[in-house]
């Protein structure tokens, strides 16, 4: 095997070798089938990022526009944060769900949020170990056929892939972010899964919030038509894709105006509530976000200079989110809930010397000073304002 | 060790890499240091081929000519033959040396031929279990850190490589086996061992004799200056090619002058005897090789057409030899020492239908009678003489 994943890396695998891999470790466990139970039913994945709380969001807004949602969702690694870690920010929440935990409370509430069961896809974490020792993680089928095989393993209908390109996400350019996004769409197709996926800006943190119950919060806020203008945008598109993609929606037009209709009559921030409770969490915590776990030490990070921000470097700056415990240096580590950074300023605006720059949210003084430099080296400046790119550079589908 | 053969087999190494890999395999185990007791003290390895006697009539060539020879020698596998299996057709002959055995051998009669010690670059038989099963043997630098490793390991001051390419080769083309010549002599040069590569031709089998005592009856010929041409040709060519590699000449012409005297006055056929009574064989069967063991059934395979021989499948007519048990289907396996052919007729020649084309050695009728139409299907005829081309197409030196 070792050798094989070797040969992949260098000579790559064409669309039907890939999907035939992919099936191969789709089927090498337990397999959950959910379309024969509710169809359509949609699955939705980010390769990750910083600041990265969109399926909080879309997941919800999806349900609240009457298209149900099975999704398990990962544990943050490096500088990239983890679904699961957000959720599990609720008091009492459980991602741990059994095969008929995660059946059941989908048909009760079209919508669930399980962590990953290590009993779908097992082939998956002994290919990866096998990558990790040998150098071969870098290869595009490789990573298409470990993200993929987790999907049909769950067996939605509908899959809508968020391929993160830029500098806080694991593909640096556009290119090799096509060539995965092109490479999964594919294996869709071949495995019979409706796949579409966009190709979306990660060059600077997405929305204001990083660190777990910090995105939590501004999940919170999206879903109420109050978060930030970026993320909430991409939320939006995200949705609506996927209300087009299932025929619930005619048109992404139609399909913003329902989602925008959902956010206004309180039933996509209710949908959240509903499935937190569902999975053992507090829902008053969705209600009232001044609840949610909160670091001991705030510091504001004030601006050393007068300028514009042309950029925020995004892995620098989920790497300090890490040094204050809000993400793992390795598998298995726990993570503080609390700790993270409030943007209060993205690309493209304008600061004066001594304005805000960035709240931080620490556990001990010692430690917010720590980052201090660390998040000033994350800033580029400039005498002119620069063009933010589209959040959405391009959408791939079968 | 599986995915960096892999990565090798698809990616090459430079010669840097090459030699650094050869070097730490001859360090893996015991190294016998030749040179530091006897020098120049010579080395010889052909790649393999069928009827290739070669080194059992150059040994003594090159060591009734004053030269040592310290050789270690593998055994047949598949179509090609072994020198130590050839050996082993004389009574009494122990290939199965120890180091002690090998270095006082040596020393007393400047020759010695053993089997290849297990004991010398031990990763060499690890990693070539590995490169079997994960498809990657036919990788030029691990081909030739293999063979080179266990050169280094003995330690002669000179090496004389007969890369064989050819039907009947491991090599079939030219440039691959040129490029495995020329990297051989690469590592040579970067590790200190003073190599020269002949690249010769392997496209019907060399001299008449094909299986194990009847080559050494052949190579006992070449060594009493009766031996056929084409194989003749060649042990003079390397013979002499060692003696200026060494000093031992200064010209080729003077080295084939003091090669024609050591077979004139029997100085080279005494050489065999003594290196083979050395090692417990009897060397009576040298003086007198028709008490060479014998297959009990001889029939001669008749030309089934007038014309003239186009060209003899030298692979083909080694698989033949292998299903009389002149050789081995794998490892381990026994051969029968009587067995082979005699080949009455080679390429160029004019042959009438029913003259003598193949005397086949066999164990019993039913055998000899099996490999007819194998054999008659090794022959292409026609109407006028094609040219036999040279024996060595070329030279690689440091």
């Amino acid at each position: 095997m070792s050798a094989w994943l070797m040969a992949v890396y260098w000579r790559g695998m064409n669309a039907k070798e890939t999907s035939d891999l992919t099936l191969a470790m789709a089927h090498s466990g337990e397999e959950l089938h959910v379309r024969d139970t509710i169809s359509p039913v949609v699955d939705k994945h980010s390769t990750g990022g910083v600041g990265d709380k969109v399926t909080l969001a879309v997941a919800p807004l999806v349900a609240a526009c009457g298209v149900a949602v099975g999704k398990m969702t990962g544990r943050g690694l490096g500088h990239t944060g983890g679904t699961v870690d957000k959720l599990e920010s609720i008091a009492g929440f459980r991602s741990a769900l059994s095969r008929e935990e995660f059946m059941r409370i989908l048909i009760q509430h079209h919508i669930v949020l399980a962590g990953q069961s290590s009993d779908l896809a097992p082939a998956d974490g002994k290919m990866y170990a096998l990558r990790d020792v040998t150098g071969t993680i870098e290869s595009i089928p490789l990573i298409a056929a470990s993200i993929m095989s987790k999907k049909l393993a769950i067996g939605a209908s509908h899959l809508l892939l968020d391929v993160k390109v830029g500098s806080g996400a694991f593909m640096k350019d556009f290119e090799r972010a096509r060539e995965l996004a092109q490479t999964m769409v594919d294996i869709g197709r071949l495995a019979g899964l409706h796949t579409v996926a966009a190709i979306t800006s990660m060059n600077q943190p997405l929305g204001r919030a990083i660190g777990n119950a910090l995105e939590m919060a501004e999940a919170i806020s999206i879903l109420r038509g109050q978060g930030p203008e970026d993320v909430s945008e991409l939320c939006h598109h995200e949705a609506s894709e996927l209300l087009v993609m299932t025929g619930t929606a005619d048109t992404m037009s139609e399909a913003e105006t329902r989602v925008e209709r959902a956010i206004g009559t309180g039933a996509a921030v209710a949908k959240l509530a509903e499935v937190i409770e569902a999975q053992g969490g507090d829902p008053h915590q969705v209600e009232r976000p001044e609840l949610l776990p909160k670091a001991p030490v705030r510091t504001m990070l004030l601006a050393p200079r007068s300028g514009y921000i042309n950029g925020i470097e995004a892995e620098q700056m989920g790497l300090a989110s890490m040094h204050l415990g809000a993400g793992r240096f390795k598998k298995g580590e726990e993570v503080d809930h609390r700790t993270g950074f409030i943007l209060q300023a993205k690309v493209g605006e304008y600061r004066q010397a001594g304005e805000p720059l960035v709240e931080i949210h620490a556990r001990s003084e010692s430690e917010a000073a720590s980052v201090q430099d660390p998040l000033l080296a994350c800033y580029t400046w400039g005498e002119v304002p620069v063009r933010v790119g589209p959040l959405v550079y391009d959408t791939i589908r079968p």
